[in-house]
């Protein structure tokens, strides 16, 4: 596998693919249910005490739809991979890192979807984790070559770099108003909500 | 495997179906598996305070019943599909949302399964669960074909439309009386029960 | 795969248990690991803190072997399993839900080890999770046929009888001593520790 | 599988070894995802409460990067190990539980870094999981033969002596300074993230 001149990958390969898929499927499947945990039972017994919890709910479906996101191109990029590196096995770890915070980010502002700082800091941890996709990204054009079919369906991956723009942009914006942040946030999902057809095909 | 014209699945339209099906276990799994966090442990030490945690233990038996049966049903359908789709893709996750909150209403209930509101939205919960099933189904008949297996095993789907009915008439009733909406979900379990025998041949 | 007649298994069959595998392992690993979730950590910062979550570890100890024991026992008695039927499908959930509910029973005796009620109902549980063992075998080996493999390899079941033997003799006993009930299931656990070498071979 | 003679490994054993990988990812998956529970959001909206979270984030990311330097490592023991023993079986379990202890002392450290006892026991616990890998290398050469592939790649195993003696000096050092016992456990880290060449090949 990690023979630096072959490019053909042969079921070992295969196998070793399969298990980084597994892996991130499994902690991936994790980070999206346990957030639910984060949902506090409303207060009360009445739909008034259901509706306080409204902003939680909200953020909660932002967040679930994220992680899905990034399950789904991360699918279809693992699928046109046919190699991996230690630098794709580590690279990969640090986007699981970065996904694991958003459980713990999506409680705060669950709390406090009003506040400047949470807000900011949600808008950060989405930067953080679409940088790390892009590093995985490099780590497997690296590994498979610039003339591979990873490579060629990536393209300029117009999409990343705008959504990295989005991010830097709605970070500050969070102490003009939280939900300015939000907005754009939710613009990004949508963006992405359209499979990446680049790897698809 | 995105190709419309070819209705043949291979090798590669195997892998695709095996790894929706095992990231759709995961979260499954989990799911069923975190609601035993929302039982708290009695609060004193006798048999009596055990009692006290009679009903959160009863709802979260109706609760694993219902994701063990979706699991089931799901398990079925996926077998019997030979081509992923973006729609079966977000239509998938879709449900998958949905099964995520029955956790939390799990608890809600457990708490207070004396009042209306709880009851009423477990049986809203249970209703979008069932609509993105169907969904999910109709999202698979339009990948697969009218002509297909999956389509012809399906058939006019009595008993998820008969569900739905269910849940739809149980949601005002837990205003009347909860334990109306309770029997109701059961007997739909109940009804349930036996695998889709549509699939499993 | 349900062809009443035929008992050659073909790779569609495979494909079938290896999917119930795998739930069942997704939900045995979230059953294990959550547990630790139960571990509150000490309430100061010395020692002697940690000394006083001892009883709480110990458990925690005993918990972790009991579901490792049952996952290894699973794992080989799917290993001889060719064949999944409805009643091996809703056998094996039903093993899982009284499965799940060892963390909960953990958490209790983990706060009040030295009371009868909790002991009694760790006994309990034990007790319910042998018996949908052995329902789950049940189910096997009427699909796979009294002259097939995993029936002969099961044979009289003596080590699964001892045990619910000692978990009725056990749950009583832990009115006179929670200890005795505690010593008692260790020594099932002890017993159980050699891996099921009927099926092994 | 278990015929002491044959060096050879079957389809079957694959699947074997197959299914040790998916519990043991599936564990190690949920272990290295649920310590984000352990994180509590901050307790107002403003970025200094934020910072009072500082210290739990970094054991977290000590924590997260250990745990994914076990997953890597066990990852290409794995794939270099052919046939599971029973004694494989149960090192492996027993290595898992003490990686199960990972997400509750780093909870403990995270609420109280300052103080000897939490950093000492987060030690010892990084101790008794580099001690039980230790066991399983064993049990898996053991299984595999002295001449086998598995065998030839371990080597001395300079790095996992290494990181032992290192644990054995950084615990009662925690109560000199826990800042020494922390930077001795990163360095550590540091050492093993370079995945373990000596299998990979």
């Amino acid at each position: 596998m990690n023979d630096p001149t072959g490019r053909s990958a042969g079921p070992s390969a295969e196998k070793e693919t399969n298990r980084l898929e597994a892996f991130s499927d499994g902690v991936m499947a994790v980070i999206i249910t346990i957030m639910v945990l984060e949902l506090r039972t409303p207060a009360g017994t009445t739909f008034d005490d259901l509706r306080q919890r409204l902003p939680a709910l909200l953020i909660y479906v932002l967040s679930f739809t994220f992680v899905g996101i990034y399950w789904n191109n991360h699918h279809h990029l693992l699928r046109a991979t046919t190699r991996i590196s230690g630098a794709v096995m580590w690279t990969n770890l640090h986007l699981l890192f970065w996904l694991s915070l958003v459980p713990v980010v999506t409680e705060w502002v669950g709390q406090s979807s009003g506040a400047g700082a949470p807000a900011a800091t949600y808008s950060i941890v989405a930067l953080c984790d679409a940088l790390a996709y892009t590093l995985l990204t490099w780590a497997i054009v690296r590994t498979e070559g610039r003339g591979s079919r990873v490579a060629a369906a990536l393209g300029s991956d117009l999409k990343g770099r705008l959504s990295i723009l989005v991010y830097v942009v709605a970070t500050p914006l969070a102490f003009v108003s939280p939900y300015l942040t939000y907005g754009l946030l939710v613009a990004v999902a949508l963006m992405w909500f359209v499979p990446d057809r680049r790897l698809a095909s």
